[in-house]
C-alpha cells in the first residue's frame, strides 16, 4: 500500500486476493454433495468484507512476511467467520431472515442444511489450516499453534462462548463488564487472532505477536461499539438489516450503557490505541493503521 | 489384552481410561459459560460405547506404539463424534427426543444451546489435536497429518456430507450403492479415521496404515448393517430408541434392500475380511479383531 493509494482500493484488492483463494481452495473438495457446495457457497460468497482474512494478510506483511503465505489461514478465518452468521441467524439463536440484504442461509436452504453447511464450513476451515500442500514454507510446530489459537479463538472460551453469553443475556440489562466480556469473545477473538495468526505465519516474535493481540483486542471492541452505534443511528439500506434492531429486541448495547457521546469516544480511544500499537511495527504496518481508523469512520 | 481377557472386560477397562481423559482434557477450558459446559457435559457423558476413541488406541497399539501417545486424538475424535449425535437429533434434522435412553441434548438445553454444544465440541476437538502439551513425542507433521485427516473425515465430503445425502435420501427409496456410499461417509470415515490416526500418532508406515484404512472401512459398513438389523430385530430397552424406528420413517436399509439374510451375510463377510486385514499385524492386533466380531455379536 503507497500513501497515494486508498483505503477503498486496498480494501478492494485485497477482497478479490481472498475471493480468488476460497473459490480455489473449495474446489478441491468436488465429492461433496451438491446441496451441501450451494448452501456453503451460498453464504461464503454473499458478499462479506472480508475483514478478516485482510487483517491476517496485512499482518503477515506488517512483520515483514509475505502475504501469499498466510492467504489458506486468511480463508480458513473467513469461513468460520461465514459459519458462525449461519447458525447466529438460525431460527433457534437470532432468527434473522435477511444478512447484508439477502435472505439468510435457512431461509433459502432450510434449517437443517443451514445447520450442516455451517458445520461444514468449521470443519473444512481446519482442513484448509492441515493440508499438506498450503503454507508450505511455515514450519510444522508454528502451524499447529495456529490451528490451536484458531481452534482456542473460536471454541467454548472464545465465539462460540460469546454467543452462549450472548444468547442467554438477551432481554437482561448487562453490566459494562459482562457487556465487553461477552463481545470480546464473540467478535474480539477471531478479530484478535486473524492479525496473531499473520505474524506467527511470517515469523513473529513474541514482541510483535503481542503488539498483535493488543491491536486486536481494541479494533475488536471498537467494531462491536461502532457496530452498536450504527444500529441506533445508520440507514438500514447500508447496514442490510433493520436499525434500532437491538433496542426492540431489549439487547444491552454500549449506547443503552455510556449514551451514544461516550460510546464515540470511547471508540475513539480505542482505535487511536490500536493504531499507536501498529504504528511501532514501522510503515509495513499502514493498512493496519488504515484499517483501524476504518472502522471509527464507518460510524460517519 | 491377554487371550484369557474377556473383550467386555477390555472394552470397560478402555472406557475408563478414555473418559477419566475426556475429564481431564475438558477440565482446562474452565472459563467457558457454564451453562456452555454444562450442555457439552450432558451429551460427552451420556453414556457412550466409546468405540472410535478404543479403536484409536488400539490401534496404534496394532502397529507397535503406547495407547498413552494417541489418547488426545481419541479423545478429540469422540469428542467430534458426540457434536454429529447433538445435531443429527435436532428437530431441523431427525427430530429425535431420546438418545441412549436419556432424552436428547435439545430437548434438555434447548435447541439454540444444542447446536452450540455441538459447534463448541467440534472446535474443541481441533484445540485438543493442536495443543502443544500432549502427543509431545509425535513429530508435528505427523500430528498436521492427524488433523488433516480428521478434518477430510469429519467434513463436506466425509461425516457432514454423508448427513446431508441421509437427510436428501429421506422418503426416497435408494440404490445399495448409494445407501453404501452415504453410510461410508456418514459413519465408516470416522471410524476409518479412528484407526488410521492411532497408527499414524504411533509411527506406523504406508503399508499399515493402508490395512487400517481397509480395516475401517469394513468394520464401518458392518457397524451400519448390524444397526439397521437391530433396528428391525432388536429390543427397544438395548437400543435405547424405538426399535422398527427406520421403516416408519420411510428410511432406506440395508434390509429393506437385501432382505434380513442377504444383510447377515454381508455384515459377515465385511467382519471376517476386516479381521483378515488386521490378523497381518500379528498378536498386537488381537483386541481389533475381536471388536470387528464384537460389532456381529452386538446383533446376535
Amino acid at each position: 500500500m503507497t500513501t497515494a493509494d486508498s483505503l477503498e482500493d486496498y480494501l478492494a484488492r485485497r477482497k478479490v486476493l481472498v475471493e480468488e483463494a476460497l473459490e480455489s481452495f473449495l474446489a478441491p473438495e468436488a465429492g461433496a454433495p451438491e446441496r451441501l457446495t450451494a448452501a456453503v457457497r451460498y453464504s461464503l460468497f454473499a458478499g462479506g468484507k472480508r475483514l478478516r482474512p485482510i487483517l491476517c494478510l496485512a499482518a503477515a506483511e506488517a512483520v515483514g512476511g509475505v502475504w501469499e503465505e498466510a492467504l489458506p489461514c486468511a480463508c480458513a478465518l473467513e469461513m468460520i467467520h461465514t459459519y458462525s452468521l449461519i447458525h447466529d441467524d438460525l431460527p433457534a439463536m437470532d432468527n434473522d431472515d435477511y444478512r447484508r440484504g439477502k435472505p439468510t442461509n435457512h431461509v433459502v436452504f432450510g434449517e437443517g442444511m443451514a445447520i450442516l453447511a455451517g458445520d461444514a464450513l468449521l470443519t473444512e476451515a481446519f482442513h484448509l489450516l492441515a493440508r499438506p500442500e498450503f503454507m508450505t514454507a511455515v514450519a510444522p510446530a508454528r502451524r499447529l499453534m495456529v490451528i490451536q489459537l484458531v481452534a482456542r479463538a473460536a471454541g467454548m472460551t472464545g465465539m462460540v462462548g460469546g454467543q452462549v453469553l450472548d444468547v442467554l443475556g438477551e432481554g437482561e440489562r448487562l453490566a459494562l463488564d459482562v457487556l465487553m466480556d461477552m463481545h470480546q469473545r464473540k467478535t474480539g477473538a477471531m478479530l484478535t487472532v486473524s492479525v496473531v495468526t499473520g505474524a506467527v505465519i511470517a515469523g513473529a516474535g513474541e514482541a510483535e505477536i503481542a503488539v498483535m493481540e493488543r491491536y486486536g483486542r481494541q479494533i475488536g471492541l471498537a467494531f462491536q461499539i461502532a457496530d452498536d452505534i450504527l444500529n441506533v443511528t445508520g440507514d438500514s439500506a447500508v447496514m442490510g438489516k433493520s436499525t434500532g434492531s437491538d433496542a426492540s429486541r431489549g439487547k444491552t448495547t454500549f449506547p443503552t450503557i455510556l449514551g451514544l457521546e461516550a460510546s464515540r469516544a470511547q471508540l475513539a480511544a480505542l482505535v487511536s490505541g490500536a493504531a499507536a500499537e501498529v504504528k511501532r511495527l514501522g510503515r509495513r504496518a499502514e493498512p493496519l493503521v488504515r484499517i483501524a481508523e476504518y472502522i471509527m469512520e464507518r460510524n460517519a
